[in-house]
Parts: structure tokens; sequence; C-alpha cells
């Protein structure tokens, strides 16, 4: 890292001969995907979409930035990490901090009271980038959120089912679904004792719980936050629990917890949730967490949030580790209301899926495998061992693209057979139309097995036919 | 237009109550896709797409934004429309112009000499926006380039069959590729008494003759850019020159033209250029015209740009009259030097897919014709007419999903039969699977056809079987 930095500071500096020098790299948090990195992206995106689309999710897309305004005061702590442009006249705008922000906005402005959408698109957040544990500042996000007026927990509970079918589907090892309701969490804090003006910030603390040990935490609830260390600490008795559908029956006979109206709602909610989990024969992987907290300011209800979990080779019998959050989402059924200059309200539910991780994971397993990865899809390359048949191999190709045909050509005069072949050992095309003299005159194309090195003579009139036959073998 | 914006200051202002309003909108120049207009979009890219991948490229990506430094002198009098972000502290950023610039800095960064790629994603220009003429501030390019040392003439004659083979599909109407060539443009001004310094200049004004007069492009010349009037004139007599391999010939018998280096260059290749799209058989639709400039600094061989035409229904006599440019690209052989610290160059040649006027075309006609366009997928609804059995129908929908069947189940504890039917025929459902008591009882499910409102019994251990066969015949 050190030299990077030399050499970064040299590059700004200029070389010997005077030449005014710049930084050749993206910018800081980002990257560029190489085309072995775009056919994993699309092969995790198919995956994801079509997960959606078996849910009857319809997708949308909005700008990539929005007015500052919209943005403002939906983040809570994280605000500071929003993108802003540059004010250059005209409206003032900020890159997308997520996509749950302009998606309310669109229903809220086209006066949409029931949909379900997905919407898969990068997102911009200011943070501090790991880009070796897939943290970037530019990254993906593929949400899926149902808005309208329905029963309850019915939407909330597909929601996780379509996580846990997406994680399943990717085959990254196995997972844990935590569940919780902000509801239960307000409930907890009013009967830990906690000021009702720090619900917000004691919520950010205690969604730290993944990350640092509940000593840190704690201090940073009673020293930073100026909570009392009792508060804390019978928080902290709750935060150990976890369950399912048993945990909140036992946390509704809780003496304190039940006279509460919001836990009282949270708790009695989240049973129907793990029977509807039940029916979908999901309650395995999903656990009812009460120190999962989630950060932003929205969320109203129920929140999820699914981690990876490394399984322990050497002790089995300890503690399952987390190797990150790659899902997480929740309901919030205020957010619309805040854009809509009425008020009027649409109750949401949604998740999003950060596959920026994911993709690291595939991307080291690739690198790790030995099987090459085809970035084109090309059938055949048009070749010749002969010279001056550029017009004759041009002629071939542009037959074969109008039929349909993934073809390619090299654009050179007279190559060498040998650098054509080698062209297609390469990049995986298997098969080579060559054409000579003698083909023309007989009209047949001499078909080479990339694989197999067998050849044989096809009609130019059966050529496609015979190509498009052996795709479909391969 | 003026309601709208005196709707703005009202809402800016506030309202009655005193709470503060804000613009519920989208950045100007800006636009959301709501599920419809998405729908084509995929269709679209689908055959933008397969058309890149017949042609065997392999596909990249950039981030949406670039070191300000990278996008820096490479887009005369345009820079002025780049986006910047505002300086939060770190590098100063700005938004990708176009997908040209990012994909040199990528192939001097990687050191690749050689790659075809695509690259489809937005970029972002402060200009005036034409919403209803498909001209935004973000929009799309699907670009197509072909980097390394070829022989002459090849990739570029691949990039206008790309160009023609994807307007063709698109069924646009009729259309036309213009080219030229950067050494032609500049082998004429230096004939007509362009002096050097004012290449570029003159070339952005000879650009505007697509939408301006001869007379107002002349005023522009010799006003604005003080070229002398004699040399405008010379100028008007060769861009009102168009036709084909011949005028190539023709220009270079041109006793001024032929003794220039560039244009010699220019007109020789520009042989090569028809001879290779004659054996491509898109001579039909392709002209060389002297008038084509193209604004960017860092073309420097041949130029294209393909427009679609609409005929004169009246005078059939009459000029084709073009509505706009669809697509554009050209040589750029010097840009990836501009990034290489050495100075190595990687020659390239493009083109750049603008799809949001395709886009406007092909909404308005869906709007205009009678089909319904769906935006879902789903195969079918799991319903029931009874109360009570929501749990039945999530179990039921959870076991098709699990399947790969695309399903839904309305969000309610005891919807109206007629409701859930009335959904199908909104969204396009063609199926819906009703369950009751005797159905459980029996262990079937009935099976309606929407359409024709045929119902049939149908055992659930062959229900999958079932939809899946219906799907592929309807």
């Amino acid at each position: 890292e050190e030299v990077a930095k030399l050499l970064e500071l040299k590059a700004q500096l200029g070389t010997d001969d005077g030449k005014q020098m710049f930084a050749l790299k993206t910018p800081k948090g980002t990257r560029d995907y190489n085309p072995k990195q775009m056919a994993i992206r699309e092969s995790v995106f198919n995956t994801i979409i079509s997960c959606f689309k078996r849910h009857g999710a319809e997708t949308i897309d909005t700008p990539v930035f929005e007015l500052k305004e919209t943005l403002t005061g939906k983040y809570g702590e994280d605000s500071k990490l929003i993108y802003d442009l540059k004010d250059q006249g005209g409206e003032l705008l900020s890159l997308r901090y997520d996509l749950t922000v302009p998606f309310a906005r669109y229903l809220a402005m086209n006066k949409i009271s029931n949909i379900k959408r997905y919407h898969i698109a990068k997102v911009y957040r200011r943070d501090n980038p790991a880009m070796t544990k897939g943290r970037y500042r530019e990254f993906y996000q593929c949400d899926f959120d149902i808005a309208g007026q329905y029963d309850p927990m019915i939407p909330d509970a597909e929601c996780i089912k379509v996580v846990h079918e997406i994680l399943t589907e990717l085959q990254l090892g196995d997972f844990r679904i935590k569940v919780n309701d902000r509801r239960i969490l307000d409930g907890m804090f009013a009967v830990c004792g906690v000021p009702d003006d720090k619900f917000r910030a004691i919520c950010s603390t205690v969604d730290k719980l993944d990350k640092a040990s509940w000593e840190e935490v704690k201090n940073e609830m009673v020293g930073e936050k100026g909570l009392a260390p009792e508060a804390a600490d019978r928080i902290g008795e709750y935060v150990r629990m976890h369950g399912g559908f048993d945990l909140a029956e036992k946390l509704l006979q809780d003496p304190q917890l039940s006279q509460n109206k919001h836990a009282l709602e949270g708790l009695t909610d989240m049973k129907d949730l793990f029977k509807y989990l039940e029916l979908f024969k999901i309650t395995d992987k999903v656990i009812f967490d009460l120190s999962l907290a989630r950060g932003l300011d929205y969320y109203t209800g129920v929140i999820y949030e699914a981690v990876l979990i490394r399984p322990q080779n050497v002790h089995p019998s300890e503690e399952l580790v987390s190797v990150g959050s790659v899902a997480g989402g929740g309901r919030y059924d205020g957010l619309v209301g805040m854009f809509d200059h009425k008020g009027r309200k649409v109750p949401c539910v949604g998740v999003s899926v950060g596959i920026e991780r994911v993709f690291s994971i595939l991307e080291h397993k690739a690198e790790a495998s030995e099987e090459k990865i085809r970035t084109t899809e090309t059938q055949v390359l048009v070749a010749s061992a002969q010279k001056n048949l550029l017009e004759e191999r041009l002629k071939l190709t542009s037959e074969l693209w109008d039929a349909g045909i993934k073809a390619e050509v090299l654009y050179k005069k007279n190559p060498k057979l040998l650098s054509q072949l080698q062209h297609c050992e390469e990049t995986g095309i298997p098969l080579v139309a060559i054409i000579g003299e003698q083909e023309l005159k007989e009209g047949v194309v001499k078909l080479r097995n990339v694989a197999t090195r067998e050849e044989v003579d096809v009609s130019r009139v059966t050529l496609v036919e015979e190509i498009k036959k052996r795709s479909i073998q391969s």
C-alpha cells in the first residue's frame, strides 16, 4: 500500500521529460468489471431476477441522482455518507444512497398504492471502502418490495422466502436470516428505561452488535449516547435472546414487555410471521434475534438481515461464525407518506440483496477452480489457410451473422491458420469454418471441431443448420 | 408549462398549515421508467445485446463517475456539459459523459491491446433536455468497440454492419448510415484554406449542418469562427457531395484533394470500406457524405452516424426527411495513448447506439396499439372461493415456487373470488389454481383458464407438470 501511495505521488509530480502526469485509476472505492467478472455478475443477476419474477414482481428504474431534498432526513446518522453533485446552476442533486427512498418517491409522485416491484441498480455511499471484503462506494443493490395495504405479515413472510430462495440457489454455503421488529425494539427500550428521544440513537448502537462486543456497545451507549448504565444492562439481557415462535410466545409472558403496546403488537405479529414461515418450510434458517436493529431511520415494523455462516471445521461444537450480511430489509410504513403532500400513507415491506460480497465469494471460487469461464458466446470462427481470401471470409461471416449464427473472423488480410486456431483455443470457440480455393470451387466448407480436431466437409447450403445442430449438442 | 411553474412555486412556499413543502419530481432532464416502459426497454436491450454477442463481443462495466482529470480535454466544446461532483474531500470526480473515454482509460490502465467489447450503461450530459424527442440529461448508450492493430477498415466495416443489423431488427422504419472520415475533412479544410488551428472549430460548425441550413453554418464560420468567406464557400461546395464508392473514386481525381496526404489516405480507405460493405450487402443504406463531421475531439479516421428517415407520403418525389440520429461513432486511434504513461497507442473503432429516441418511438407505438403489454410473467394465481384458507393457499403457492412455477397469491386472509379473478384479468395471469374444502379433501386443485373460463380438476401430484405444459402452449 505504501508503494502504491508513493507511485501515485510520483505520477502526480510528472515524468522526467516534464510532461504532467495523471493518476490512471478508478475513483476510490470503485472498480471496473472485466469480462470474466461480468460473466459471473450476469449469472448472479439471472438467478436473482428469476426469483423476483417467480414471485410476480414488475421492475422499474429511477435516475441515479435525486433532488438533494428527496434524500434529506431519511437516513439518520448515515446521511453524511451521501454524495452531492456540484452546484453548477439549477437544482441541487445527490447520488442515490439506496433504492428504497427513490421507490417511495416514485410511489408518492405517481400516486401508486399497490405494486410489487424489483429494482436492480447501483447505489452510492462515501463510506470507508474495504474492497477485499466486497465493501465499495459504488455497489449494486437488488431490491424487492411489496407496497400496499394488506393483512399483516403475509408480504413480510414472502420477502423472507425470497431471500431464502436466492441464497439457496446461489450456493454460497449455509446462511441464517435474523428477524426482529422495530416495535419490539422500541418496547424493549421503553421497558429498559431509555428516554423516547434516544430510541433511534440507541437503535444505531445496538445495530453494531454484529461487529462489536457487548462491552464496546455498552460503552458507546453509556459514554457517547449518555444512557444510564442500568438501562444498558437491562438491554444487554434482552439482546442476548434468540429463538423462533417459542421466543415470541415467551416474551408475550414477560410481565413488563407484554404491557407495552408496541412490543405487544410486534410480538403478536412475530408469531404470525413464524406461522407463515413454517408453511414455507424455511424456519430452520430463520432466527428471531433481539439484537438485530438495523441503522436506517425509516423502518417501522419487522426487520431482517441474512448472514452467511462459515462452519468451523476445527471445532464443530463452536458457534457458527458469520462472514457478513448479504441481504437485509424490513417494513417501512411511513416513508411514502413523507413524500405525499397530503401525507397519504402506503405501507411497504421489502428486501435488498447486496451482491458485491456474493461477487467476491464467487470470483474467488472461479479463480480457485480450474474451469475456464467463457466471456463470449461465439459459435464459429471463419478461417482460411490460404492467402487472398479475406473477401471470401468476410462474405461467409456476413452470411452466418444474417442467419443468426454467432461468428467471428480475424481482421487480418492473410492470417496464419495457426493463429486462427489459437484464437479459438483461447476464447473457447468450439467450431472453425475453413475455406480455401478447393472448398470454394466445390461449394463446401471444412467444419473443424476445435476440441477433437475432427474435420468434415459441409455443403454451404446446409452449413447454418449443421452449426446450429452442433451448438445444441455441446 | 406556466401552470407547472406556478405549482412548483406554490409547493416551495408551503401549504396553508405552514408545513414546508418540497418538489415531488425527478431532476431536470431525467425520468423514471415504469413497468411498461421497462418491458419495452428490456426487449430493445435484448435485440441489441444479441447482435453484439453475435459479433463475438465481451462486455465490461466501469464506475458511473471518473476522476475529473480523466475526462478533461477529451470533448472539445462539449466539456461544459459534464456533471461534476461536489468536493466533499478526497478526489475530484465527474459523472461519465460517454462510455468511450472510460473504455480508453480501462484499456490503458489494464494494458489491454486487443478486445472487442460492448458496454450498455447510462451517461450524463448537462444539455438542454427535450424529453418529448427523447433527449435527456441521463440516457443510455449501447457501445460496441473493437480495439487492436488490424488491417485497415475491416473492424470499421463490422461496426457499420452492427448498426445496420440493429436498426433493421428494431423495425423503426427506413434509415441511412452516413459515413465520412476525419482525414478527408482535414484534407478538405486544408485545401479550402482553413488555417490548421481552426480545423476542430470549423469541424464543430460543419457538424451542425444536419440541423441548420448552409447559410446559418456559413455565418457561424465567417462570423464567430473568423473564417474567410471564400474558404467557407469552397467548403460549401464539398459538403454538398454525397455518394458511395464512386464518389471516393471521383474525389481521388480531384486535383487539389488528391494532393493532400490526409485526404488521399482517407479516400483510399473509404474505397476499401465500401468494398467490404458491398460484401456485407448493406451499401443500399450507407452514404458517403462529406457534410458529416461529428463534434467530438477524439476521432481520427472514419466517422459515421445513423439517422431514421420518415418517407414523405404527400410528395413522394421530395427528399427523405431525417427524424434524427440514433447511432454514431468512428475511429479514435489516439485516445488510449492519451492515458498511457508511455504514450503507447491502441487503435480503436466503435459505435454507440443512442436508444432513448428508439424508446420514445416504441413507447408511442405501444400506446397507439391495442395490444396489452404484460409487465409480469406470473403463470398462475393461487385462489380460493372459501374463507379461512389463507394457510392452504400459502402452502400451495410455496410448493409452486419451489417447483420453479411463477405464482402469486393475494395477501388477504379472505379475498373474494371475484377480486382474485380480476387481478388475473388486469395483469394477464393465464391460470388460476382454486382450492376449497372439497378439493383439499380430494387432493386436487381446480385449474381455471382465465381466458376461456374452463375449469378442470387436476391432481396435486401432477399440478406442476400441468401448469408447465399449459405455459408452453400459450
